[in-house]
């Protein structure tokens, strides 16, 4: 247990097991193919920012006619550094530097392509209800504050950055939207994506701020891999996963906020199924700790974050377990022909009968629909 | 470590472990709803037989309008009694007499629905790819030996019971196919559904003996609720597990036959992550110990089925670890309006946007489909 009266990581227990008995579980647990990955240099620049570092590799297959490609994620995972309570511009900027202090970490560690958590710019506010001062912080997808600060950077460590963002769309009506723009290496905007799934479930009405996204399902075709995002309520859906796949992605990250009491028995299985049934990496990405908003005369606080960052590789073996309650780098290193690899051995794609599910599909979202039913 | 030198289960290695951590690990990988299940004449009966028994009851919250719709479901592992090398009459005749021990062992624990592993009344000799002395095992759905057998069982017990087979087809050309049928309380055939997905990985290439199903997805009204069966394979497929709930599953079965080192690492998230995203009751059951074929004059041994029963409710929340290693009954108590509550709670099937699918997978079958690629 940490101070906080929560449990740091889940591995930190499987480490009381004797070596053998670890083995097995970490083998039925987590699969076989993942290594650790030394970063030195990295791991001292985290220590002086008191971020917590752990780099994995997964062990690939070597081909006759493609080269292996190599890529190196950072998938950050953070609590704010100052609570809800104080002036947003401080938040903001205490948040910029964090982000700096990662980027630099990362950039340390060579990675590739970085991925933030959902909305990592602000406070989870939507849990309040409340519209403001919450969406001050929501700004233009191409050209607010956040992504410029990130286009620098980005062009700074040659990285990938994925930036979820509340967007403000000012051309379309100032509607707001729960958005990852994808800025590419040379920190030019390569493109937006909307979170397609909202949810509607205890604290977490979403619906209250943004609507379902209208941006389908793009794939993101960056010098280090073909990439999409399925932003947090979206891993609940096996569709969305789904055409993230038929669009062709090689990696699916998953920036996330959610919280122990409503979806951490969830939480190493959808992301995981996902890279399983596309063939795909997947990068799970949670948010840390506990904020407590000023609400009605009082204090509110919504429930702890817990972290738990992961990456699974198509094969269905996954990092250990990272951090539940501390800011976080977690870095992967994976040979992207990997997909390929394990979609011609398992053969998902080949057996999946789309065209039986396109036309059952058709007939299931008639109003007149009926069931296949059999009753005696 | 059993004496095969497999692990026997993994839920005895957390035993080692001090209580609080026990309990933080049991938790995160198997949330917080489940519950042991006292079966103590069931047991007696079990130790009898040499058969593992194991009962759980998930939680469930009670409603004002309607009444709890109970219901205890048997899943039943087993390896064969008799080697491959034996007769098939007394094989056969060797796994009758099991099933029926196993099933005088549900009664005693009054178990509504009983369903066997794939195949269960034969080696699973698909591996080898001969088609003879192992098509002798194919039998008629309606009519056949297995099915007769175990209608006087289900009449007797009054219990529904899946019954996993090699289907032989006489009226349309003497075909095969992978087939569940079930058989109702009163000991009439139901129906029968025929394997959606057939897999062609390493020396499982099952596509030497029957095709993809011609049966859809259908969902069989029972008097202990709706039930649907998802063989094998079909675990892989998102979109397999979706059509039986948009049909109205309340509970889906997934009789399997898989071995360690093919599947292992994904066992515990397919069938679950369904659970999870169709808001229905999930029963994974695999067939047990090592199968050795006498070919091409020497023996070959296709590897360790490694058992491990575990049924998954709608939150997510499972049953432990179930033995890896012998013969055994998991038997689960749920009560079916858990279904509906959970899709209230997390309104997945709200969100789901079905019609976007619909239309997307009518234009990703297309031959000059375009798939979403944002490039520079």
């Amino acid at each position: 247990m940490s101070g906080s009266g929560e449990l740091e990581n889940l591995d930190r227990i499987f480490d009381k097991l004797a070596v053998e008995d670890q083995i097995q579980v970490k083998r039925i647990l987590y699969g076989t193919n993942v290594k650790s990955l030394d970063l030195p240099e990295a791991k001292d620049i985290a220590k002086t920012y008191n971020i917590e570092i752990a780099g994995y590799h997964f062990m690939g297959k070597s081909e006759h006619l493609r080269a292996p490609r190599l890529v190196r994620i950072g998938a950050f995972q953070n609590k704010l550094p100052l609570p809800p309570t104080t002036p947003i511009t401080d938040q903001r900027n205490a948040l910029y530097k964090l982000a700096e202090n990662a980027i630099s970490i990362a950039a340390q560690a060579k990675v590739n392509i970085f991925c933030f958590q959902e909305a990592w710019n602000m406070p989870f506010a939507f849990c309040t209800r409340e519209k403001q001062p919450w969406c001050e912080y929501a700004e233009s997808a191409e050209s607010g504050p956040t992504t410029k600060f990130l286009q620098e950077l980005a062009r700074q460590h040659n990285m990938v950055i994925i930036n979820s963002i509340l967007e403000r769309d000012e051309i379309h009506g100032d509607v707001m939207w729960n958005t990852s723009v994808v800025i590419d290496n040379h920190g030019d905007v390569l493109g937006k994506h909307r979170k397609n799934h909202i949810p509607r479930v205890g604290d977490f009405n979403e619906s209250m701020y943004y609507m379902e996204g209208n941006t389908g399902h793009p794939v993101f075709e960056t010098e280090f891999g073909k990439i999409a995002i399925n932003i947090c309520y979206g891993r609940h859906h096996p569709l969305n996963w789904l055409m993230f796949g038929i669009n062709g992605a090689e990696i699916v990250f998953n920036p996330s906020a959610t919280i122990g009491n409503l979806s951490e028995p969830l939480w190493g299985i959808e992301a995981r199924n996902a890279a399983i049934a596309n063939g795909y990496f997947t990068v799970a990405i949670n948010r840390v700790g506990t904020e407590v908003y000023p609400m009605e005369d009082t204090l509110k606080n919504f429930g702890h974050f817990y972290g738990s960052n992961y990456v699974t590789a198509p094969d269905g073996s996954r990092t250990p377990g990272f951090s539940r309650t501390k800011d976080g780098l977690l870095v992967a290193e994976f040979d992207l022909n990997t997909c390929r690899q394990v979609r011609d051995h398992w053969g998902f794609q080949m057996t999946q009968r789309l065209d039986l599910y396109a036309r059952s599909l058709q007939n299931a979202i008639k109003p007149d629909f009926v069931p296949q039913i059999i009753r005696k």
